[in-house]
């Protein structure tokens, strides 16, 4: 998988093969031995940079058919479960694989992620997203994961459904010591069942967050905080096995 | 480096050596030999859990000398970036090491950080520091980046730096094509002047953001936002080579 | 002027004359002998209720050509100062007149407000809108305020003006010592000069703020904060004359 | 009642009676004929300013033993009911009696203010907070608010007790077309049970909102928001009578 970008700033995806465009078309050969920052031609000679693939680009670029989980949230998970490399995660709901994503993307050749989705439909979307990316260490499962987790030693438990707390009690099981259970909901009442049940399971450090993240604006006029923002996207719960 | 946790979950770091407390000692072979949920005695049978070691952990229990950078900061650079496991990373100025801890822990076997710090005597506690975590991927340089980067084809150049602007122009040369810069910055004059130097410098998709996280406390009274929350930390500013 | 409601919760401004919608017409006998609660019909028998005229009805229903100051801002900037009923208010510039509006609202008959607008068009617009909401107590000037302010004695100051320090002095001037002067701002370089140039011309207490105001969804779904907020309007700068 | 400023800036909330201070003694007589602006000395040729009595001051100065609603959370209340003078508000529980005195300095000669409180103690104390202020048009009744109402026709009832939906029916009768309630709660399961009581009492335009005021640092340094900053207060919940 390849970033390319025009002289317009746009960007595209593009496999290893024949790229066609608006602005002609760029040889397979040239896609396939291209890295970043070379300037690749399209045979009505115009230029395309080729970027570094990006896991927030691809994302953008991929093919989503549900919300996703902004990058603050993200960024907020892993920063304050320590996620890192060679890490075991398990992922569910999948959707897309936004997350997945993202979680195999840091664990990285010696971890790995495990990904739940109920849904046949987003799983072979996720698949197909996955694939894109060449991440070898994400599995998708298209699996219930209230069903039970078929893991184990597992670093992070990260959940992004309606009722998580159905799934604490596996995610206890399956969690190495020291390791996190990670909810995103979008309710108050998500976060309440949370915290009864997860202090209830035995989890410690059980905590609860909301992310805010503010542009700021620097123009000729002068300096502000932007007036777009989304005043609530989802609150964050975590629990640790101690 | 080994992190335990006693009956009343008081956390704390152990080196492979013999383990000195008011409940006791453990000896060097139990520590040595420990994994993650062993429980250790000591020779007056008090008990200590192994627990994971965790960078978060880790950076609240090691030596610090300055003010460290919160992991919800952390959080939105890394996610912003994208940086994975495998990435290169040039990190200034140090301090104790620990956003060089985080990097590192995300960027694997396959990756490296490098990281920059002009005062030898906080070069020194980050050696420590890095070491104590036994991150192979981590290297301290006692060097001003101000006077320039040896390393090229980086992924991330992070700058938590009083005027991160004088290191604009080499971080543009060290980055791959795709790779970030992100600052980290108190004040919103250095964000003015960011803005301003690093558009002119060739970055794209300059931005700056302010994070704000805010715990949220369900007890038997009812569920609210926390009172104490940090009204401010830093601005983050991102560039992006392209 | 009256606010009259039809039975799909829209609000109509109504003067004391014949009234017509689509909905038939109301006379100017029955408009004029209304008051609250009443439900007045037109003559194809709708209903209309007249409601209390609330000065945000009037200030939404009313002519605008202008951007206005939220209510947020406006209810810190009179509970900061303590703004009461029989206090002296000047207010500039005036543009559409919401801000004395509220002003005149709460100093009430024994207070009264001077509104400077530089504009002759903004000033007209501000006259009509002060006069169909039937306050005595504020007299609209078309004058640049930067020149000077003819009144003294004054509780209140409060400039929402690109350069509002240019009125620094004379603002001074024309306060009772414990009196405020209040400035509204949407860039962070106005809040710097302001800081600066009230505290050089012997202002105390100058602090500055931003407001964030944020909704409750509170719905079958669940409970949670709305999406849709406003993440910045306008910096609020005081000063007191002590 | 008269506010003094020492030439620390330190404030004096001064009765109309001879002022003892560490600096000597202001004589009666000074004391009953200053205004604000002038200075008085004590025998000791100290100099105290007059300054303009402050109802936010006059707050900060006198006798409490509870905790009080912030200017901020008032001001939100004043604008967004459009709080005026001449209006009759119903304030209840009145405990220390700032918001009260917050409404008592808006509605003026014209409106008036019944304050509602349970507890005889706080009441007492309420009652010499409002003398003191020399506010003839608030009444304190010591009373259980929510066995009834005796006032009607009110503009606003405002309810900072731990379950105003108590109240609900009997504000809504109490109140004028067009008036509101609000209430102030600190928890999220307290405006879950506003929403959906108001909504069947018939209240319309039923909102919650939560406000936050940062303050904004200017220094030699440089620019940036106050670390230190409420996180929460109370959610604010507002219905209407249409």
């Amino acid at each position: 998988m390849h970033i390319l970008m025009d002289d317009r700033g746009k960007k595209y995806m593009v496999a290893d093969k024949e790229f066609h465009t608006d602005y002609g078309f760029i040889t397979e050969k040239d896609i396939v031995g291209s890295s970043p920052g070379d300037i690749l031609k399209t045979h009505l000679d115009r230029e395309f940079k080729v970027i570094k693939p990006n896991v927030n680009d691809y994302i953008e670029l991929m093919e989503r058919k549900c919300n996703i989980i902004l990058p603050k949230d993200i960024g907020i998970i892993t920063a304050k479960t320590g996620l890192g490399s060679g890490f075991k995660v398990l992922d569910a709901g999948t959707g897309a694989g936004a997350t997945a994503l993202h979680f195999g993307n840091i664990v990285g050749n010696d971890g790995k992620v495990y990904s739940y989705e109920i849904r046949e439909d987003f799983a072979e979307i996720a698949e197909r997203n996955i694939k894109g990316f060449e991440l070898d260490n994400v599995e998708i499962k298209c699996k219930d994961v209230t069903e039970g987790i078929d893991e184990d030693n597992l670093d992070l438990v990260f959940l992004d459904l309606p009722k998580p707390w159905d799934v604490g009690e596996f995610a206890k099981k399956s969690l190495k010591v020291g390791g996190y259970i990670a909810t995103y909901t979008p309710f108050i009442e998500q976060v309440q069942i949370l915290q009864r049940v997860l202090k209830k399971i035995g989890f410690s450090e059980v905590e609860s967050f909301e992310c805010t993240l503010r542009g700021i604006e620097v123009t000729n006029k002068g300096t502000r905080p932007k007036t777009r923002m989304a005043g609530h996207t989802g609150y964050l719960t975590f629990g640790r096995k101690l």
